[in-house]
């Protein structure tokens, strides 16, 4: 490079980060100002600035449970409405579910008949809405879902009912070279589908429960990757550090979670050395979304959230620190600046 | 942006790019001139161009093998060099070992006598060196062995016994915005030890086989991850398509191999629509390092070699292609210009 050259890529250098600057004085424009926005912003300044606290790009791995962490979980996982819907589609060419559990009881919306039958009502779901088929034609079945399939209360497509201020979080981390990462219980292949549009997360940084995939190949030596019936691995609880250590390989810095299967990844990123920011989202808003913890059926908070308070951990009160919860609300309201 | 820094960011894009261009006139200067080489870059041509071929960023999914693609794997795997040191370091606090197959073999060092207790002697020496520890205490064992231990033929340490050739390679995908991945029969928390230093390859992007990882707590509730004897996923042959699927969630589009294990991720590779490269490391230089296919017990190129010739994949001949194999003599020689 002559010195002309470099003199003017000094000048642009500086003019340019100034303008980045100003343009993002507010990477978080959904949170609400206060104590919890700032412990956010002040860890991320903490790691990223050189001194004491400071971790390497390589290093700065966050974590982001799924259902009701970055998406809503209610009235039941987006995953079981995606195979009840899947149920009622196969209804047709299965007469013979008409008088058997739980099919009878999604039918009837007898929702309660239908649980009624438990792990094993659960697994003939997943067996006929998740498995014999091949990875490709599963994708494409949810992506199909995902297009068409609306929320009961909320009358909006699933992928639209994500948290707008986890999704400015997850940029914003992005924004100072940390790698995101879902860490669910929901299926890896469910989850992947949609990932990359929805939340900037490719499908390798997309760890979650999975079955048996087996492999085999056509008459004419095609390799097709068939979903099997039989669960693999839960990434639920004791299953999610585990799969950070097998997917991942490093233990993260920032965990963000809502419920006490997200507990033990907390625990894990915490009693790494160094800054750590753990994160729970605390669902307290029944008007704008919903509030539920210790008693609810799904995504129940209760061991986790006295851990949080024990330790000092960041509990995110829905109501009070989300200036909106959807993106369609901020596109609603005016541009921030 | 104000229009004069516009104007200078313009003007120096161009400036910049021009330098760029010039400097990285040659990407792969141990490669040797010829259509191997061509097919390289011409591929990525293709695939980074507007028009027909042209692949989206996020689908840039680069697959590496590592024992004989990326690294040596003669005499025997390096691993398995690992795990004979690990028993020897360990033999003092085990004279139980001392007429024991498959250790005694191993301190007589009769090999033979050794490997002739097949699988269960294989499990015995994973089960000793691979497990009852800590996956942090793994780590650190794997980074002290491969700081001290020396190739008995190159004298050496292992991971300086890497392909300069395949490092350029990498580095040339990366610089055209591919993801590259190891996916390697080896035991993946073994690699990631060094996978990033010796390659630019992070621990999540290492695919490989796994044993069991158990959750334990200690007393004061602290997580342990303890790494258990038993074998969890073997990510070789038919196993490489499944963990590519597991891991990556995404069809490569370049698959670089060398042996028959390496066949079936070959085959999946190139099944995907659109444009694909695969790749072969034929072993031809026994002065250099070793010559072998079909005949060798470690790294067997047979099956695959047919299909490479039958279907026109890139089958590089180490002797005619590559300049220099190893990165000592790489800074041995005058630099390309």
């Amino acid at each position: 490079m002559s010195n002309w050259v470099r003199m003017i890529a000094a000048l642009f250098a500086v003019a340019v980060s100034e303008g980045a600057a100003m343009a993002q004085s507010d990477p978080l424009p959904s949170w609400n100002e206060g104590t919890i926005k700032n412990s956010i912003t002040d860890f991320v300044a903490r790691v990223t600035t050189q001194g004491l606290d400071f971790v390497p790009v390589a290093e700065r791995i966050a974590v982001f449970d799924n259902d009701g962490t970055l998406w809503m979980e209610q009235p039941y996982y987006f995953q079981l409405a995606f195979a009840f819907d899947r149920i009622k589609a196969l209804a047709p060419t299965h007469p013979e579910w008409k008088d058997r559990q739980p099919f009878k009881g999604l039918f009837e919306g007898d929702l309660k008949a239908a649980l009624a039958t438990g792990m094993k009502g659960l697994l003939d779901v997943v067996a006929v809405t998740h498995a014999g088929m091949t990875t490709d034609e599963f994708s494409r079945i949810v992506e199909d879902w995902t297009k068409t399939a609306q929320h009961p209360r909320f009358k909006r497509p699933y992928i639209q009912l994500v948290y707008q201020p986890m999704l400015e979080l997850m940029d914003y981390l992005r924004a100072n070279d940390f790698k995101t990462f879902i860490v669910s219980g929901g299926g890896v292949e469910f989850m992947r589908v949609f990932a990359e549009d929805v939340y900037a997360i490719p499908p390798e940084q997309v760890v979650g429960s999975s079955g048996v995939v087996k492999l085999e190949r056509t008459a004419d030596g095609v390799i097709k990757l068939i979903k099997d019936a039989k669960v693999e691995f839960i990434d639920d609880h004791d299953g999610k550090p585990v799969g950070i250590n097998r997917f991942i390989g490093r233990r993260p810095i920032l965990a963000f979670g809502n419920s006490d299967g997200d507990q033990a990844m907390l625990q894990y990123t915490a009693a790494g050395p160094g800054p750590r920011f753990l994160g729970l989202v605390h669902h307290t808003d029944a008007e704008r979304e919903y509030a539920y913890d210790r008693q609810s059926h799904v995504g129940k908070l209760d061991k986790a959230l006295d851990e949080a308070r024990e330790r000092g951990w960041t509990i995110v009160d829905m109501k009070r620190d989300w200036a909106v919860v959807f993106p369609h609300e901020r596109l609603a309201i005016q541009p921030a600046r």
